[in-house]
């Protein structure tokens, strides 16, 4: 498993309510994980983290698991663009615990606009804001 | 534990995602359960359900733990309006698994309008929508 | 989109909680949905839905993203095992408002020995519970 | 609103999931983040943060909202003991953001014995442990 060394690391605290009745990160919580792994991401299409332009829609996500996670000790979540396409993103991730990588996700958004329902050209300032996390060479999950 | 006649009733399937390590539903999943027990007097507040004009805000909420929840067995909701204010409703709720109280809430709103940030007479139409599951003789927690 | 007619079908309402601040269903509630789905399966395998013998470890998920989910309609999540294999099995999904196809899951599971921590054989016994929702021919998501 | 000054911080980056369709943080996700405040509670009555010694038990939560939570700056959880009974514990919680607290919280749990279902007088080792976060001069709600 290799990790881009530009990745965006976000420190995750397991919460109890995040385990289930198997005693460890039930596999619904990953998701949820790698969507606050992508904080930084967020922050360069929306600057202002506000809703009203947003302008980003999920159209797919997988994620592979590798070990079970548990409460006790803090989740790295590792972060980059794997793609930058024309009006399409890729962001993959990995969340490692004591440095063990245990789950493997990669999100595919568009650039969209809500109002016209329409896809529509990544802007460039935002691909200028998403530069530092650039790693095209590199995905969490092999094709 | 009394149910007033006119309680409304949502059954709800606990899902393995809302149990904990302790191997039965986490303490937190008993206020989402509430909250989509609320479904009718939201309705009755946003017809649509629309978030345009949903001019409620929980100003606070109370659970009361009884028994604890396993995942094998479905759970009913028993929502009512125990009290319909001026410009505050509180709504109480009941949680049973085979019939037997589980946890017990209570939830106070007020209607706010979320433009001018300021508390509001609830409208008479949605006095009229709310009549049917007013029951001010009872409440889920004895003050 | 096709759905095999054997498919268990799952009612979920949405909840608010599910919601986020783009106005609709957040695209990490699916995963839950899908997980919530998939109960005939869990009950197949641990027939009184006991933490104690679950045998069931997932190993990767994914998820397509075609329309948007509202709050004010419930949704259908339509279940079926897609492969039975010797030691793993694939659980098919397609969640559905108003009967439009929104939201394509597949989930995939080994047969888990967790004292051991060793992938093993499907019993037959569980082959047998899981016969009636099996469909190989149809997947929710083409390779 | 005072703060007892040993009070434990947590701090919480708010995920774009536990917004909800109003724009900001859903009410149910305050009892999730009070919980994740519980952290250094937890590891003083288990210490490795193992479910097999939990004994641990919650019986009654409280919320008061005082301001909405957005999603675009941090949130610190102040947490302290404010009654230490004789089998009974209340922990007390504030949720700042931006320094102005936005939601109060009281949790009560009893010490409990899981296996005989019996609540049980909290041990000297575990009231020495938290002797640190003690503060039963201050509530966060006042009754």
């Amino acid at each position: 498993m290799q990790i881009p060394s530009n990745a965006v690391s976000t420190w995750i605290t397991p919460r109890v309510s995040e385990t289930d009745g198997c005693g460890h990160i039930n596999n619904t919580t990953l998701p949820v994980w790698f969507e606050a792994g992508r904080r930084a991401f967020f922050r360069a299409v929306s600057p202002a983290l506000s809703f009203d332009n947003w302008n980003m829609a999920v159209v797919a996500m997988q994620v592979r698991f590798q070990r079970q996670i548990y409460l006790a000790h803090d989740v790295r979540i590792a972060t980059w663009i794997s793609k930058l396409g024309n009006k399409s993103i890729v962001v993959s991730e990995v969340a490692l615990q004591n440095e063990a990588p245990c789950a493997l996700g990669e999100c595919s958004y568009v650039y969209f606009d809500y109002a016209s329902q329409t896809a529509e050209r990544v802007p460039d300032e935002i691909r200028q804001r998403l530069a530092p996390m650039l790693c095209e060479t590199m995905k969490a999950i092999a094709s």
